[in-house]
Parts: C-alpha cells; sequence; structure tokens
C-alpha cells in the first residue's frame, strides 16, 4: 500500500509503498476516506513532541472495514468507523471509573519486541499512536475504532476523530460546563472551535473566542462565540475581565504555548477553572502566581478531552446530523494525500482551519 | 478591653488597652475563651501578606456571646459560638452555589469609611479579617459565627475555627477525597494534620505524611497516615512515587512554600489533583511542567477548605466528640494572651503543632 512516511523530523514526509500486516486476533483492518491533518501531527513532525522514526503520522480519520481478527466481533466488513488514538483496555483501573482516555495499559499498545504491523523491505516503519492514517490501510486494535451511523459524510466524521473530541471533550468532560457560565477559548483552530461549540451545545451563557486572526474569529462565531476577541489588537486578559465582570468560571487553551495556558489562568474569576487542551512543548514550564490559588481557581490538562470514545462519538454524529455541531465550516480544503507537505506548512502559518486528505 | 496591638510589622505585639464599639444591627459581641495561634497569623505579622496596621491579629476562636444587635435572632448572650472569617452574606452568585467560602460581599466586611469596632483614644485600630481575636472581646457579624454544642471543649472549638476547617474542608469539599484512594499531605502542622485526619475520615486507601520534623510525623500518624517520609532525609517526591505505584490521586499542600507546592503536582498519578492549602507567598510564581498536563493533572487552591462553615463545623464537633477527629493530641501548648509572642516565635521553628491561648 502507499503511505506517507516520515524519516526525518522537520523533513517533508515522502509517499512511498509499505507492506501492512493481516489482522491479529483482536485487529482490524481500516481502509481510512478521510483523514483530517491535525497541529499534534505537526507537534511530531517537528520534534517538539519526540517519536520513533520512521513513522507515517495521522490520527484523525474516518473509513470502511476491510477485515477483522479472528476473535473480533464488534465490527464486521463494510462497517463505517472512526479511528481514535485513545485505545483502551476495557479493564484497567482508569477504563473502570470512567477515565478511559488515561489507560495506559500495554496491551492495547504497540510493542518495540512484537513483529512490526508496517513494514518496507523487513525494516519495521513504526505505528503513530497505534494508528498512523495517513496512509491507504490502517491496522488497528479493534478499541481504537467506533462503529457510526452510515448516513454520517466521511470527511466530518473524521474530524470528530480528534479534533472535535478533543474539544468538545474537554468541555464536557474535563471541565464540566454548566449551563449560563462564562467561559473563554483561546485559539480558533479545530480543537478551539470545537470547544466553543461544546461549550454552546452545553448552554454556556458567554463564550469568549480569542485568536488573532479574523477569518478564525468569524468562525468562532458560526460555532456559538457570543464574543470574539483578536488578541493581536488588545489585550486579551483584560478584555476577558472586563466583558464578564471579573474573570470566567472555565477558560481553555487550545495552542499549546506557556503564554496563552498562562493567560487562561488569568481569566479566571475566582474559583473558575482552566483547562489546558493544546500540547505544551516538552521542557516547557507554565508559571502561575500562586497567591490567586488562595480564590480557588484551578489548572488542569485536558487528555483527548477526557473522552469516552465509543460513547462519545456517536453522540457527536448524531449532534452533527441534528444540527448542533458544525462541521461543515471547519473543513477549509479538501486535499490529496499527495499533498500532505502542503497541508502541514499550512498548519504553520495557523491561518487555516482544518486540511482534509480525501482519499479516492 | 485588652488586646494584643500590632503596630509594627516584624515587631512584637504588645498588651494595651483598647476600646470595642456596641453591637450594630447585625453584630454579636462575643467573650473568645480560646484562640488558636495560626500560621497565617505569621504570615500577616511579617508581611508577606500585608494588612493595614495597627491591628490586632487572631482568627481562630471559640467564645461565648456577651451580646447581641437588634437584628440578631441566630443566638443569644450564653451561646457557645466559634468565630470564622468566612464571613457570608448568604445571597450572592458564590453563597448560593454552596462555595460561600468564595463570597466578597462587602455588606459583610468592615469598610474604611465605616466608624470602627476597635479604637484607641478615637483612632481606628483595623479589625482583622473582620475577626481580631486575640482580645478579650470581638464585635462581629453574625455570619462570621456558629452556634456549637455546649458540651464542646472551647480549646477544641477554636481549632475547628480555622485549621481543622482548612485542612479537613480541603479534603472533603475542595478534592472531595473518595474511599480507598492515595493521598499525600505535604506538612504537619495544624492544616497538614486535618488533613490527613480529614483524608481517614473519608476512606482514603494510603495516606502519606511528609515533613521534616519526626515529632510531628509522629502526630501524623495518631492522626491516621499510613506511611511517613521525613523530607530531610529521603528524597519525598520519588518516595511517594514508589509507595503508591506511580503517583497519588490527591495530594496536599499544607505550607505555603513554591517548592512543596510543585512537589505536591509532582506527586501526581495520571488524572490526580493536587490541592494547595497553604498561603504562597505574594509574588511567588509556582513553575508546572506543561506536558504533565496531558496526564489530566490538575492544581487547584482551597480557600480555607472550601468552607460552608455553618454546616461543617459542628459536623466537625461531632466528629470530635464521636473521637474521629484528634484534635487532643494537636495542641502542643496552652498559653496566656501575654504570652503571644513567644507563640509567634515558636511558630517561626515549626517544631510544635499548635499554641492555643486560654483566656480567664
Amino acid at each position: 500500500m502507499k503511505a506517507a512516511v516520515l524519516r526525518e523530523q522537520n523533513k517533508p514526509m515522502e509517499i512511498e509503498d509499505v507492506e501492512i500486516s493481516k489482522p491479529g486476533p483482536r485487529e482490524v483492518l481500516v481502509r481510512p476516506v478521510a483523514m483530517g491533518v491535525c497541529h499534534s501531527d505537526l507537534h511530531f513532525l517537528n520534534g517538539s513532541y519526540p517519536y520513533m522514526l520512521p513513522t507515517i503520522l495521522g490520527h484523525e480519520s474516518a473509513g470502511i472495514v476491510e477485515a477483522v481478527g479472528r476473535d473480533v466481533t464488534y465490527v464486521k466488513k463494510g462497517d463505517h468507523v472512526i479511528t481514535c488514538l485513545s485505545a483502551f483496555c476495557g479493564h484497567c483501573d482508569k477504563c473502570l471509573t470512567g477515565h478511559m482516555s488515561l489507560c495506559s495499559s500495554p496491551e492495547v499498545s504497540r510493542k518495540a519486541e512484537e513483529e512490526p504491523r508496517i513494514s518496507q523491505g523487513g525494516q519495521p516503519v513504526h505505528q503513530f499512536l497505534n494508528l498512523s492514517s495517513f496512509a491507504e490501510l490502517m491496522l488497528i486494535h479493534e478499541h481504537a475504532l467506533v462503529k457510526i451511523r452510515e448516513d454520517m459524510p466521511m470527511d466530518r466524521a473524521a474530524l470528530i476523530g480528534c479534533s472535535t473530541t478533543t474539544g468538545v471533550g474537554a468541555v464536557f468532560h474535563t471541565a464540566g460546563v454548566e449551563p449560563g457560565t462564562k467561559v473563554a477559548v483561546i485559539g480558533c483552530g479545530g480543537v478551539g472551535l470545537a470547544a466553543i461549540n461544546g461549550a454552546a451545545i452545553a448552554g454556556a451563557g458567554q463564550i469568549i473566542a480569542v485568536d488573532m486572526v479574523d477569518s478564525k474569529l468569524e468562525l468562532a462565531k458560526i460555532m456559538g462565540a457570543t464574543h470574539t476577541i483578536n488578541a493581536g489588537k488588545v489585550d486579551a486578559v483584560g478584555e476577558v475581565i472586563e466583558l464578564t465582570q471579573g474573570g470566567c468560571d472555565y477558560t481553555f487553551e487550545a495552542i499549546g504555548l506557556k503564554a496563552t495556558a498562562e493567560q487562561a489562568f488569568k481569566m479566571l474569576g475566582r474559583g473558575g477553572v482552566a483547562t489546558v487542551i493544546g500540547m505544551i512543548p516538552i521542557g516547557t514550564n507554565i508559571e502561575l502566581h500562586g497567591v490567586e490559588l488562595l480564590a480557588e481557581k484551578k489548572i488542569q490538562g485536558s487528555n483527548m478531552g477526557s473522552n469516552r470514545f465509543r460513547v462519545d462519538m456517536p453522540r457527536f454524529v448524531d449532534f452533527y446530523l441534528n444540527g448542533k455541531l458544525h462541521l461543515d465550516e471547519v473543513i477549509s480544503k479538501r486535499i490529496k494525500l499527495s499533498d500532505i507537505n502542503d497541508a502541514m506548512e499550512a498548519l504553520k502559518t495557523g491561518q487555516d482551519a482544518r486540511h482534509v486528505i480525501m482519499m479516492d
């Protein structure tokens, strides 16, 4: 099969021929139809998070089941599925207490000593986050996918596979936004827009979108933002404090930078909660003024929206088909797999919301 | 009346004659019987938190109602009460959503433009945190006290007025410790010991006490600690990670230092919550390694145990009288008001758990 292989950090990926194995007992072979190009892919491409090389990036995809392993009963050939990097074992402490996105069981992860699922001339190609979507086929654990309605368009389903679940999940699960509360979201890329949309679905009273690109702030309004702030033009923290008359109940950081994570904390009112969704680069510290803690302010991370994706993703599909979740507007461009490097470049500028790769 | 007046930061207090007003419509005149000397008093004495001077410190007290204002029906002369700095209005957003310790309504706070309740030769003596316990009489808002059972000893009742409520409340309300979970508490002074005791009442599975004074770690065992660590002798973070096989569900910082607050965060397992109870000095930043947030670790402040003190304190009195809350052991010394400066010096060394002033 063809796949976009990354051999060296910060270098373009090449479309190459690679071999993929047959499904093991609990594995599913998926033919991806649509794959989102996510900022997290860029984090691994540029090395701010390390990964074994060579690898095939991509982790936000929807597709059709091609074949299943001996013990798989959950799906069959032809089923429509969304893939998810939050593979869960289903029987550890985290899985059994509603926190399956924190499952770290080795039984659903690829291990170095195993025979590789993807290879090239006998050499292993590391499977990225147990998925590797930028390819014609994916061989994944049955606990790394969820079955969905067949009337759901595949490109929008792909977004649910990561950015929607991460953003909406952070609002619903990590933070637990309540109706009528005051919310600010910093960063209006795919994840930030999803957080805004999630806050609107959850009935937040004020939803303030913060970004430096006006076109993204326009998108934020479609998602349900009640106010927008261009942080390149005004002091975003001061503006949010003023708009909310003293600070937010909930703030979300959807970029992954020290400065914006600290701003999210500063935007809180007494008792407020800042949720960092973005991936802060390894080695970077976030600084909080300790005395603010006396006002019971909190900061927390969200691991892919604290998802229970088997439960969440079908609900998000329904939200889209019922008109509550706005995905059409998030897709700024549909591209071919061979255009993957251009999509990565576009991510660096931050001008577009989301590029989605469409397979033939 | 006599009171311990603080005229200058870092200087000894002097016992002086001051005048106290008659109760206003919603005020209560209380004759304190026992007053704890708390580390927070020291924070204000040494200026790490500023306060208007001259003032009378003290905020952890129990006593007997001497007189009530025209509109007060909640208590009458002779009632036993615990005072609390978390004066609440009872009708703001915070009070009405279960967060009355975050009430900042001006109607229950002393205002600079008002006639002072305490004065000396016509000059105001500022009332500390609307209480000022280090005196023969206290004139406070009826929403700054709670009525208690008369069989509760006054010296132990005084502790409930701050350290118990702060420590136990942080465990019950701010963090919400669940039965069977893994807990570490850094700092075994009055508040830390209360947090350990609270974790034991809440049914925590592992309770690890961390301090640098062995005698305090012995006290921690009485409170219910299952393990103790002398942080002067071993690497406390590494030890906690090992004892818990990967980190705690809940950690508590009960000192008020940057280093220990950061340690509390580092002691967490995936999805864990660090609660900072101690008062971090103004201007001091806490630093967190941002990537840890991806494991859904959280850090939050607790404002006096997120108390609803009118509800909590009578329960804590019952806990003591039923043998669940250990207060006898926390009182290391009973002193006279005139010994107040010695008690402050003792706080600086950190050797003792709690000194309590007993009035005749």
